[in-house]
């Protein structure tokens, strides 16, 4: 059996959701990003073959989702509870952005249990609800425009999360991840000899005249200084400049 | 009239859309963060009663949707496109993850025009389509259940680029902030010509037989897309190659 990721500890709790739909983008979204514990408290309709066609895949998440009746069932045995609200001043909590939220859960103990609280569609959480939540998060929005949808809101968090947590990741596999191949970057002495045949060359061909533009070199070597010149690219830019001179009508 | 706000130049480009309820739900996720341009390439269905119930009321965006038939035509005018792409390595592209990919955006001028390309449902884009790209986005997801759905990419995307623009807020309304001495990048067309020369260049010279050697071209496109080129590099770059077909021995 795969060893459980700390962000696994993570529960989604969803209040009272009335579309299915969302509940299964909510769980696409979660598997996207490695989440695997989903709560619903009293949803509409669930199952619903909604929720299955918006989950589009992570059908063990709907599936393995626990269902129940109040808010307090579905955060028993949590540390730490997290409840988002689309208002951005709320007295007696502290209110933090979705960044600092993730930060803090994957800073604690990985035998917490932590949970995420999502209110519903129309009206988000009541006062009672958000009182059972140690910290609100409040997503940025256009405040013209504030209202998410819930979906959304699971998205960003969860993204969140997974940015936060993936540091964590590598410490319980046994291959730490190979992102990019290595690539052997030119050396000093490389980029200056091609700067050498470069000035040679464009000055055979009539186009530079270092008298009449000095500055024409010096922002050619600014230029490939600032990307970085792999090996295998002096090699092609060379290879252009030996042809542009073996093609000259001077020789 | 309402100011625009510098987040307002980066359009949202979304190609080949099967379902209208993902435009729809993009619409709404863009509205929340502040983004009003989104352009359709060849949506399968547009417009559509799915799409404006996903909009949920950014009916605004909707309606001022530009549908055209080619990438070509939704990128016109723009300075910068990056693509998005479920693929972690790629040969030839610079690939940054959406937090550095909203702050490069904020960063720059705020009269660029800026894109973000969205592929299908199902295959993402084209190889021909992330040619198109200057950058690559990759969003960071479970290895083992890694398709996004296209709204949801949109809405991380979003979300990252408020984060990143919203200290710009504001300091448009009087006195536009300078933060770096104007250097006028070259547009994406100007770069595009600059390919299609460069190509035609090093072919008649008989460096380039693109059967013999179809990755010189990519290669130099990735070199030259990873330096940011200024208008005034291409055109010395463009001298150059005018210079060399002056004066080789074919003419």
């Amino acid at each position: 059996m795969q060893e459980k990721s700390p962000i696994e500890n993570v529960r989604i709790v969803l209040v009272n959701t009335s579309h299915p739909g969302n509940i299964g983008a909510a769980a696409r979204v979660m598997k996207n990003m490695g989440l695997t514990q989903l709560y619903l408290v009293e949803p509409k309709f669930f199952p619903h073959p909604d929720a299955v066609s918006m989950a589009a895949g992570a059908n063990d998440i709907l599936d393995n989702a626990v269902i129940v009746d109040t808010l307090e069932q579905a955060l028993s045995g949590c540390q730490l509870v997290l409840g988002t609200t689309a208002r951005s001043r709320k007295l007696h909590h502290q209110i933090v952005e979705p960044h600092e939220a993730a930060i803090k859960c994957s800073e604690l103990s990985s035998d917490y249990q932590l949970a995420i609280v999502f209110g519903r569609e129309r009206t988000g959480l009541t006062n009672a609800e958000t009182d059972q939540c140690e910290i609100l998060i409040n997503i940025p929005t256009n405040p013209d425009f504030s209202s998410l949808n819930v979906a959304s809101a699971v998205q960003i968090l969860s993204y969140e999360l997974k940015l936060a947590y993936r540091h964590l990741d590598g410490a319980n596999t046994h291959q730490p991840k190979q992102v990019h191949k290595p690539i052997e970057s030119a050396s000093h002495d490389e980029i200056e000899n091609y700067f050498i045949h470069l000035q040679q060359t464009i000055e055979k061909i009539g186009f530079l005249n270092t008298q009449h533009s000095p500055q024409i070199m010096p922002k050619l070597k600014s230029l490939y200084h600032r990307c970085n010149l792999e090996k295998s690219e002096v090699n092609i830019l060379r290879g252009i400049l030996t042809a542009v001179d073996k093609n000259s009508c001077d020789n």
